[in-house]
């Protein structure tokens, strides 16, 4: 029998991942200095959990079915979810308890520029008393991995929920929870839609017109931290005094990238507090590197209204593609070549050494002439051809091929080691 | 609404986490120093892809359902089936192609012992033309994962399929393929049930005695390659040919702890040639750390009857266990203690500049009593305490001090971070 081979759904090839792969290192590396402890939540939930989050609206964005027991399960369709179940089932933690994790995550929506129905997230987050120097503590680390990827045209837009709807409330005279909410999601979309479009859109909703236009000025306030919570206090918010002290913390940590921008709402139905994206200024419409803020329901909805919660999660594809061909360090590859039959043992010794040193090497698993194997060599792109042949078995010695310069020498196998490890 | 909250399946641990990344780090630097090209294959395959290595047996194996456009779909239980799918498809390789991936798999049975129903597991796999060198590159591949890991009390059993296979036809006259299969999976059973179970269940099948006797004497037959080498030399197998060439391939890639096993035949419809299983000595129950062999009829399937197929795939979770605890190397943990608000400040900057440097620094994220946050320190296993107040301010400096000697120094910052990168 032979089958009709359907495509891969999202198959990650080798060159996609040799640039996650870099994300994922930056992502490890940060996590351990700004030490978050390193765990993963369950692929698989049971879909009651992932409700926890927006309710049954999730059910038509995830991938969920009934298991072989008529258990009701579905795919994570992020981290935040599974590390809050789980830190709210630890009551042994210390708090606060700073956990990060990286993996896959599935939604089952239609597939946008940048983001697959399977695709990889990392994550931290950090659980404990509420304290803006958590906000502080994930927005300064979400920062660090980008930095570390030599993405430094990056902007990270911090907003705050309840200054939002504090300006709602006094300032647009509205007290209905539903309509404030109408007009929280009428922010978020201030970056897609034009102002025309949204005033139409709100009018039609029974909103008057002024109203809206204040909104949509509102929307429009962003700039530095200090010039944002200046027009703020022009307006008498008093929710806006997180939004003063994490400015200082995050300049205490350097972080001078920083935007306050009250467009930025973010999920809804989640977020509680301060809230913040971060985007690549060179490619906008790659969407958010990372986002995140606080979500205090979320514990609370675990039996755990004790834990006030935070934490940032980026995306590893997106990231990855942002970043510049080209800018990883090439490897280091030697292509052990073998003439013949009768020096296949000694070649291999010499490239069993190599590998031992932690140096990438290669050898041909069908012999063929020397020539076809010079050849593979350069298509791999090898940086070196280590020639194991009967000449350098009699002189206990192989021949070391440099193939930029081209030049070939008799060396040691440890003499050659040593000056593949030194370039 | 609070939720009634549901255990996580299968939550890795911080504990666990790092464990399991000392194995993922281990195999992703020998698949590099072995040159494989790292990739991923999807996680969510057309059920019929999944099918293909040992039919409908598989669905009671696996997670599969029906996603919301009505496609039979289900989560992979290996990544061989996905590897060979994608090297399939991808007609532009060079040959041979050696691939590598690691991540999470999901099989619907009752949970082993080092066994979840959610696992993560790593896997190489050559396709090319048939070369005996390509088995022992991934065997030797496998073998140096392990070393790295520091797990040296290992053997790695190697079998073949067309030799078994010649032994049941040749010398015990059995011809019918069906029959010739059962009489495989005996073998695959010799190290699960005592021999005179196996001679009931046999017999009762409608073997022979002195059949099933030989079989089983055949099964025993394990040693040095040399050794069984010399054995099915008597028995004039001429399918011994490969095993043959495998020992010395084996021998000058400096593999000494390979045993030649004639009960290892593993997945019955699946493999077709040399199959290979390794285990950690101390700990037999554990299961195979890594396994696997040459699949030539999964390519064949997928349309591809121009690719021969090997290699190897371990258990990601099953290695961690059989790590030593205590044997990875412990952290450097700095806490920046904070005596007071008014060096809050000096503080993150100081945690900032070790973090940069690669130093994993804690900092309280929320402000309690200096006494307090020692406690904090040392309970979490901190190296060093970094106090940054009011007295190191004014002398532009921080105290170190050393949780070990409980000794404090007045040091300049970077005079601190040298002392901490140096120790």
């Amino acid at each position: 029998m032979e089958l009709n081979v359907p495509r891969g759904i999202d198959d990650v090839d080798p060159e996609r991942f040799e640039a996650q792969a870099r994300v994922r290192a930056a992502f490890e590396s940060v996590a351990r200095a700004y030490n978050f402890q390193l765990m993963e939540p369950a692929s698989l939930e049971h879909l009651s959990i992932l409700r926890a989050k927006s309710g049954t609206a999730v059910d038509q964005e995830i991938y969920s079915f009934k298991d072989k027991g008529g258990r009701d399960i579905g795919l994570r369709f992020d981290m935040t979810v599974g590390i809050t179940r789980y830190v709210c089932s630890r009551k042994d933690l210390r708090l606060p308890a700073k956990l990060a994790a990286s993996g896959g995550i599935w939604r089952y929506d239609e597939p946008q520029y940048g983001r697959y129905r399977w695709s990889n997230q990392w994550d931290l987050e950090v659980f404990g008393p509420p304290s803006v120097e958590a906000d502080a503590e994930v927005i300064d680390a979400g920062a660090a991995i980008l930095r570390r990827l030599g993405l430094t045209e990056t902007v990270i837009k911090v907003g705050d929920r309840r200054v939002v709807e504090e300006f709602i409330r006094k300032q647009l005279n509205i007290s209905e929870d539903a309509r404030v909410v109408e007009l929280m999601r009428a922010l978020d979309k201030v970056e897609k839609k034009s102002p025309s479009e949204l005033k139409e859109e709100y009018v039609a909703k029974g909103f008057d017109e002024r109203q809206v236009d204040r909104l949509l000025e509102f929307g429009k306030l962003r700039g530095t931290p200090d010039a944002v919570l200046g027009r703020l206090s022009e307006l008498s918010l008093s929710t806006m005094k997180e939004l003063g002290t994490l400015g200082d913390l995050l300049d205490s940590r350097n972080l001078k990238n920083v935007e306050y921008n009250m467009s930025i709402v973010r999920g809804i139905d989640y977020y509680t507090g301060i809230v913040f994206e971060a985007a690549d200024v060179r490619n906008p419409r790659l969407g958010s590197l990372f986002g995140g803020g606080r979500y205090d329901a979320l514990p609370k909805m675990f039996g755990r209204p004790d834990l006030s919660a935070t934490g940032a999660a980026g995306g590893i594809e997106r990231t990855a593609m942002s970043l510049a061909r080209g800018t990883s360090a090439p490897r280091k590859l030697v292509y052990v070549a073998i003439p013949g039959e009768s020096t296949l043992g000694a070649a291999l010794k010499a490239a069993s050494a190599l590998r031992e040193q932690g140096i990438s090497a290669d050898v041909p698993l069908v012999l063929k002439p020397l020539s076809k194997q010079m050849e593979d060599a350069s298509k791999m792109g090898a940086s070196w051809v280590m020639i194991v042949g009967e000449r350098e078995l009699k002189s206990k010695a192989v021949t070391l091929r440099d193939m930029n310069s081209r030049k070939e020498e008799l060396l040691s196998l440890e003499d050659a080691i040593g000056r593949i490890e030194k370039a």
